[in-house]
């Protein structure tokens, strides 16, 4: 079992080892079994069955409230007031394919491209955070007429085929495709930047030697499946330089760090004080409705639509443009980022208190509200079977996180980035009760 | 200049030859360019600028009305009320992903897996049509260790990099990838469903020579943009029988026959009589709010999911879910799968009506509300040219339809399926009209 099987495992429902779920539970487990069972993994021990949400609050068919630490999806707040009403007055007045002009749509280019640096200057819709990135590998095979990547050992990128060739936690126990290496992320003691810019040049000669070529650099900004890497700012700085050095594209990832959760701006690569050449969009950019994006210099577009022709049905269709518009108005006029920042700060301060307590917390790593939180045993090595029994024993206790990294024991907490101190008071209370239950 | 290129330009705004478009849609024009330029291309010679819509009807900024016979996607009709109060309900009431267990979503699940027959019996929930065609190309390589995929020459499947592959019209003056094969569309005279097959036989040992092996016949079950081919019914059961004699799958496009549009049942392999170990559905299933999804056999979606891990962040969200059932509530209590009958047969008497005054109009075939029609000049060569002035004369005349086929002399109709009687009417008028103005 590899370690990214290790961290589905980990969060996952199996029916097996289920104690009694109630007959309720167990109906409508089995209901799903039958239709989407197969490609749909339930989360807990112990499934939740929801059925409304609000803030950072889930509420659940038993009558249950559940405090969300997990979801970075709905950042601006599960079932944002102002999201809800943008979405039903769009659906109500227009939404079609983007063949023709449309208020919403230029509205929103014009809103989301002011939020990058010059040189980013135009933006392709999709759907997803996936469709984003296959178009980001196209866009660098095109541009350097190479086809190798490089990416980290355990980075999910997407769910297409080309994105999963890209996505190692994706691929238990297979080898990496011909044009794909792995490099540890920049997690750990010493000089992570140096480390991974020597990384990335290894790889890339391995490329080059193997005859594909190195065409781009691909990474989540905040390495959020490798296990959260956050610190010191500035450390992708030099593995980006030498990208461009050798020819390539530097792809960021900011479907999970992007949209101000870094709490250092709206982008995580801005933390790093570097330029991308492609910048990738989804998960929290229209709180749920589906929309993606790529974002990068007109020349690289440009080719790549000629190649290709390339179109996207519903990408940044009216109703997915509205609720992206709502979202970014929400993120400016409630300053979110500056609350990313605070509250995620206090966060891990929290979490540091209680690693002097207890034995079991090891490295607090993250930024803004995304936060990694390392699980480990004797002698300071990682338990992946104490991080899944915090995960549940939180579950208990009505409060929601998940697991990643390598290894499966790191405590992955990523709540909306409406999240409040009182939350985290809440947060930290039930986990210090958890760790003292053992 | 290949066939799929002349089909987009046919469509397609260009600064270049544009008159004069009026101040305000110039400059929305530019704002576009800027922005979402390079992969947005605009329809028609002078672009619609588009304010709100309601069943077959598009309002524009200047206070037009365009009849549209174009849009398949919002098929129970433009903001659809039902669906517009679904969707305005869910996303005040809970959006989130899938790990948790959630009505709208299993009850959306029960009521499609229902409208297929048995053996189709599991459903993975993607967001766009080319997300689920992705999927279904590796449900087929690896149920059958294969990698060769036969195809139609101006097929088009979707827009991610596997999809693109297996899409000809995707990739103008650009040689097939190795492991793809693209046979003749079953359009024109004589035993069309037998030529089909023959030429499936002969793709899949060419197939089997280069050691890919075949792995599937991927069709769209009405060859939409290769031209429309609907009859006679039945004649890709010969194809289909012999995919499966060569063990491998047949995986049913049903982007956009799907849905009921094909006015014989609610999917377009019913009118052929065959079972598809694949099925893939995408554009009209959320009437706009993006969903699309694979269905079949639960040890093809299981080996699947193990094999890749897969998850789909949006995929089947309970928005789209609930944009879903509102539309199967739609197709069902409003009988618009006859509708599509009845309407497209008084549609295609009309066509063929027209085709005996004027020596332009060909061919007409399809089903449903899918409709061809081929444009012809002398002695019945395809006509593109003729075909973009009619393209561009009904816009004039405020009617929208758009172009299809491997010569891009094919006029497309596939209206949203509330169309009715006095709408067609309005349409064989204006083309008449067209038609005699020349």
């Amino acid at each position: 079992m590899t370690a990214s099987r290790k961290i589905l495992a980990l969060n996952a429902f199996e029916a097996s080892r289920a104690g009694d779920l109630g007959a309720e539970t167990a109906a409508e487990v089995e209901r799903r079994k039958r239709t989407i069972g197969p490609t749909s993994v339930l989360f807990y021990e112990k499934p939740l069955h929801v059925v409304s949400a609000e803030g950072v609050w889930l509420h659940t068919a038993d009558g249950g409230r559940f405090l969300d630490l997990y979801n970075n999806v709905p950042s601006v707040g599960h079932c944002n007031p102002r999201v809800a009403r943008a979405v039903a007055d769009q659906v109500a007045t227009l939404n079609i394919h983007t063949r023709y002009l449309f208020d919403v749509v230029h509205a929103y280019a014009d809103r989301l491209l002011a939020t990058f640096p010059a040189p980013l200057d135009r933006v392709a819709f999709t759907c997803t955070g996936s469709e984003a990135n296959d178009v980001a590998l196209r866009l660098a095979t095109i541009a350097t007429g190479r086809s190798g990547f490089v990416v980290t050992e355990a980075a999910y990128h997407g769910n297409t085929s080309a994105v999963s060739d890209v996505s190692p936690s994706s691929r238990p126990g297979k080898a990496l495709a011909a044009h794909v290496r792995a490099i540890p992320a920049p997690i750990g003691k010493g000089d992570v930047g140096r480390r991974f810019a020597e990384n990335v040049r290894a790889a890339a000669e391995s490329l080059e030697q193997s005859g594909h070529g190195f065409a781009g650099l691909l990474v989540d900004t905040i390495f959020s499946s490798d296990g959260i890497a956050a610190d010191p700012p500035g450390f992708l700085r030099e593995a980006a330089d030498l990208t461009h050095g050798l020819g390539a594209l530097f792809i960021a990832d900011e479907v999970q760090p992007g949209f101000g959760r870094t709490g250092a701006g709206m982008w995580g690569f801005e933390r790093h004080g570097l330029l991308p050449d492609v910048v990738t969009l989804g998960k929290p950019m229209g709180n749920g409705i589906p929309i993606g994006g790529v974002v990068a210099r007109e020349d690289l577009l440009k080719d790549f639509a000629e190649s290709v022709g390339y179109f996207n049905t519903f990408g940044g269709n009216p109703v997915s443009s509205a609720a992206a518009l709502a979202v970014l108005d929400e993120i400016e006029q409630r300053g979110l980022v500056a609350n990313a920042a605070s509250v995620g700060g206090y966060l891990r301060d929290g979490l540091r208190e209680l690693g002097r307590l207890h034995e079991a917390i090891g490295d607090v790593r993250g930024a803004g509200l995304y936060v990694g939180v390392d699980v480990v045993g004797a002698g300071g090595a990682p338990d992946a079977q104490a991080a899944s029994r915090l995960i549940n024993g939180l579950r208990d206790r009505n409060i929601l996180i998940g697991a990643a990294g390598g290894f499966g024991n790191v405590l992955k907490i990523r709540p909306p980035l409406v999240l409040e101190r009182r939350h985290v008071d809440i947060f930290v209370d039930a986990l210090d009760a958890c760790l003292r239950a053992g």
